[in-house]
């Protein structure tokens, strides 16, 4: 256990404090120790009391969360953005039981138009909304809204919209997905988003809003949804 | 003038309110008309004020903060997150005139690392650390930190760092870039960044750390950097 012997102080205190996440002992969600107790404890000042807390920050096992503390971070989940991926399939990868909870599924009416790059692309009626809140474990991950068209998936509310609208295209209806276009905004969840995830700080979101084609042109569904910044991260990899 | 006849009481404050944005009479920062304003203004119920700023708000004209009220939006600058761009370049592709504050430029000692998608990438010295705020227009837009290769560019801290470095990669060192992994994590920007930015209040971000690689497996920088999330987003194409 003297691994961290002979590094600097806050590296060492760092790693007390990592332990102590990896052990279960801090739980996701829950306070790490503060400046102040960390001072306490181990008899070191400020300075290096604020760079153990931003090690611990900086590998990832905390959010500092601005006039409140440093908070364990939950399991990171990563989402590769450049490639077409359910929920389900991600939830699996990262070692997480998917599950869905369909707020509500109806044939609307107009139409939903998303720009991206300066290009509009539009649905219009007839298209079908569900909107769905979906899990990984027990935790409330992503708070999604599909538009879906209705002339390519007729009847598709009578199916189980609790599992992967993916899957459901692919099998139940023989359309091939060849392109997702998204784009993705950082936000501030607001209050009601909180509410769907059971937060009560201050917390980041990303809101995707995606295009789906199957074929080149042939516009399938739309998306907006808003991802838990506190769990989620995006790779992407580009080149030239 | 009347293009908004016989459409929903609501559009037609919401194209009222885009109108004005349009025209410059509401600049960026600037606030839009409340709720209670739009209630004496054209005498309608709260619900259709409500939904008036959300359709503003939705087409991308306005951002919502909680308890303040609602802000015209800066003009939005979209980033390719999967083609190789340096920030000069996107800046002009949205009309923008890109300029860079050389904070911090130095030699330093120690490593520097990233995990992305489980696979941990490490930079070691020697090596240079560029800090750098860039603008757009005279906007601070992006904050960022570059840890670069001293072995493959050495020297690199006498160029000009106010400009591009990709180009200075390419046309000084003669290194091609081969291939840039990211990780997008969405962040709710710290007070310290805030102060860069000259923001007041509370706002989102986007913290990007990237791997640049020139040939098949070499490093050739890593970057820390801060976005905007009120001025930028991010679009993505997937594929199967």
């Amino acid at each position: 256990m003297a691994t961290t012997e002979g590094m600097a102080k806050y590296i060492q205190i760092a790693f007390d404090i990592i332990q102590r996440i990896r052990s279960g002992e801090l739980e996701p969600g829950m306070k790490v120790p503060s400046e102040n107790e960390i001072i306490a404890a181990y008899g070191v000042s400020n300075t290096t009391a604020r760079k153990a807390l931003q090690q611990v920050e900086l590998q990832g096992f905390a959010n500092r969360i601005k006039g409140r503390g440093t908070f364990v971070r939950h399991q990171s989940v990563t989402r590769s953005a450049t490639k077409i991926l359910s929920f389900s399939q991600n939830m699996k990868q990262a070692g997480l039981t998917p599950s869905s909870k369909v707020l509500h599924a109806e044939l609307v009416k107009g139409g939903y138009s998303v720009t991206i790059n300066g290009r509009t692309y539009r649905m219009t009626e007839p298209m079908y909304k569900v909107h769905r809140l979906r899990y990984g474990d027990d935790m409330p991950m992503l708070l999604e809204v599909r538009y879906i068209s209705a002339m390519l998936c007729p009847g598709i509310t009578e199916k189980d919209l609790a599992s992967s609208l993916y899957r459901i295209y692919e099998q139940e209806y023989g359309l091939q997905l060849t392109e997702v276009k998204q784009l993705l905004t950082p936000i501030i969840l607001d209050s009601a988003t909180m509410g769907f995830f059971n937060l009560e700080h201050e917390t980041p979101g990303m809101l995707l809003e995606g295009v789906t084609f199957c074929g080149k042109e042939t516009i399938l569904e739309m998306e907006r949804s808003v991802y838990r910044g506190d769990t989620y991260q995006f790779s992407v990899s580009a080149t030239t």
